[in-house]
């Protein structure tokens, strides 16, 4: 028999990985689930995508980080479904992990809002598998430029479409047009700068639509700067060889559609008999607990966690971690007997950066941008990588990036795939 | 017209690359092709293999390196054919390439020895995606015997066969029985030590065959004493349903048989209509030109350039980065008319590493173990990495594990397939 409540953490993201560590001295057994082996520090994962980190870099083992947690065990499976009578969660291979709490932190995966075309052609930036091809793919697109003789589909292969101008669209669309700067004024003999278009789509009316109107209107002005074309108000209707139709009938030729308009709850939120609100999420209540199951958390991307406003939390790497700490303070205080206080966000910032010395930062009441927003988000985000050889990596690229001019890790290169290499879990 | 002779060199191997960068300053035109965009640093694969390395810590891009010879460019393409009388060398994409002077230096691929178990299941070791494909592997075989209840069933996720006790078998064998130590130990709680086994097989009676005898018997004790199973005298008969079957028909049960034992000239060397030698290799006379052909080179692994006895010499790095030299010298020398003196090879040693503070090296008259085999190994092989970032790179992660006792490449992640991602050339 077991002594100590058992806590089950679907998920070691930003949220999942929080309550694990917050948990790792309370008298409880934690077993955390994670269907890589890795935490992926989603933020600056398109720095692997454009050739500056190593994926290694943002991705530190999940054995490592929750390694000194005596009382905390891995597994890397697949979870398929909860069986939440039997309080157990059960894997795709049919491994079962009982719980006495259960810790919902599954995240988001990529919407393509019904769109076909752009699910089955466009780039995702959601993964560390995504980065990896995007990389090897905007290489590829720079060799065959390089040998092709026909202009029209020269600059096909040169042209990228990034789509949506929040954070993660901005900061592609920058470090691709510094890529293209940085690398093909020394490395192509028959490219040259003016025969790249680097095109920024954005649905809503401006960039950055979440942060303030004068910061969103700073990074288009930055990004323009740096030849990025930005189409404000126009969505992407069709992919379909090599061409992108945008609304209003525009057609632009390219290989290359990168896909940063938003993400919508893993598909486990739709498995589990759970309520959801109408954004898919899992319904929760003050205390982050799914309707009517006592011992049931949601957290971060899969969880609709509202504001003092009754809005739902936006899908971010904070709102995952205060919520994780606050999980994982609730159960030990709940085990102590003592009262539970109602979970509220407190709203630290969000920032993005356009590249070399051009960031925005928004923190509390203040804003930052120009090199002091820049380095506001190299200190937050080194901060918040987990692990001192992360930092360190992260760090040294960082340097021999800015004083070199380099983004170094242009290898095309992806692992050889062996028919007996099928996931076992 | 062109008023320069142009110099096509097939593979950015050691001995491709040596030729190009010695004809930088030459009087003529070159052009360098390879499959890959980046100059894989082969001794050190082993180390992405095991953990230790980033894949880009091995393979800096070809256009880097070759960025400040302005007289050279670079090709992504996959050589089919050449065509010696018109002579043009033509990639499978139909791309053609008119030289005057060709230089063969395609290298070599996987041995099988016609075993077609082995082609099929064996892993290899031989470029990129072999290494980042076993690294996942491994890892994966780790977290699946950490899940599994049935022994047996654990025991053949924990057993790893290395075939071939050359200097990248020992390598293999030493790196992940030191990889299983710093990770296990502290990262699994349900393996132990004693459920690993690492079984080393050689064909031949003893470990690095090429090397004196005392210094193989050393590294046969340094890999025992790390325990690895040596068997000497043993070839794999067939591999099937996780099983290996040796000579003398003992069974291992194993998920994991990496294939060191040997290479062969790449397939390039099977097309073109040039005279080779029994071993497959193009046959070159004392400048290294193939038989019949003036003014085409065959250098590296690819070419039967034979030692003052006769002998073929082994397809090895540093022959072959020799050659490309000698054949750079020899182009410019005829260029001014001069005489070109026939190649003679320099031997300068072999080495190999079992491990931490473990190395044997053979320079000349003398060999070192130990420690300074170990150490000797060390700097020649930062030594001979090419490019200030990449000894940077390599240095810094070999200080993290000296000092840490930690492997932290440990992510098990490929790059995500896409179907409209088929190479373009």
């Amino acid at each position: 028999m077991h002594t100590r409540p058992r806590v089950v953490i679907i998920g070691a993201g930003f949220g999942g990985l929080q309550c694990a560590r917050k948990l790792a001295r309370a008298p409880v057994e934690v077993t955390l689930l994670d269907r890589h082996n890795y935490h992926l520090f989603t933020p600056l994962l398109y720095e692997v995508s454009t050739s500056l980190l190593n994926p290694s870099d943002v991705s530190p083992p999940i054995r490592s980080i929750v390694r000194s947690a005596r009382n905390t065990s891995f597994g890397l499976v697949e979870v398929d479904d909860v069986d939440l009578d039997a309080r157990e969660v059960i894997s795709l291979s049919g491994l079962r992990f009982p719980y006495d709490y259960l810790v919902i932190a599954a995240g988001s995966t990529t919407n393509f809002f019904s769109n076909a075309s752009v699910e089955r052609d466009a780039h995702t930036v959601k993964e560390l598998p995504d980065a990896l091809e995007f990389r090897n793919h905007v290489l590829r697109c720079f060799e065959a430029a390089e040998m092709e003789d026909d202009d029209a589909l020269r600059r096909t292969w040169l042209t990228f479409v990034i789509v949506g101008a929040g954070p993660t669209g901005v900061e592609y669309a920058g470090a691709l047009a510094e890529l293209v700067d940085l690398v093909v004024r020394n490395d192509y003999r028959r490219l040259s700068r003016d025969m790249f278009r680097i095109i920024l789509v954005e649905g809503m009316d401006r960039v950055l639509p979440s942060f303030l109107d004068r910061l969103g209107e700073k990074a288009r002005r930055e990004l323009e700067r740096r030849g990025v074309e930005v189409l404000v108000g126009r969505r992407v209707e069709e992919l379909a060889d090599d061409r992108v139709v945008l609304s209003g009938g525009e057609v632009v030729e390219t290989k290359t559609v990168a896909w940063a308009a938003g993400v919508e709850p893993a598909p486990l939120a739709g498995r589990l008999r759970l309520e959801r609100t109408g954004s898919g999420r899992v319904r929760v209540d003050e205390r982050l607990r799914a309707t009517g199951h006592d011992r049931v958390y949601a957290i971060g991307d899969i969880a609709a966690v509202l504001d003092e406003d009754g809005h739902e939390l936006p899908m971010m790497a904070p709102q995952a971690m205060q919520e994780g700490r606050y999980v994982a303070r609730a159960i030990t205080t709940e085990l102590r007997h003592k009262e539970v206080r109602p979970f509220r966000f407190r709203h630290k910032g969000v920032m993005a950066t356009i590249g070399r010395n051009a960031g925005v930062a928004q923190i509390r009441n203040f804003s930052l941008s120009g090199r002091p927003g820049w380095l506001a988000y190299l200190l937050v985000h080194l901060y918040y990588l987990i692990g001192f050889r992360n930092r360190l990596a992260v760090f040294g690229q960082w340097a021999w990036y800015y004083l070199r001019y380099d983004r170094p890790i242009r290898i095309i290169a992806r692992a050889r795939q062996m028919e007996a290499d099928a996931e076992p879990f």
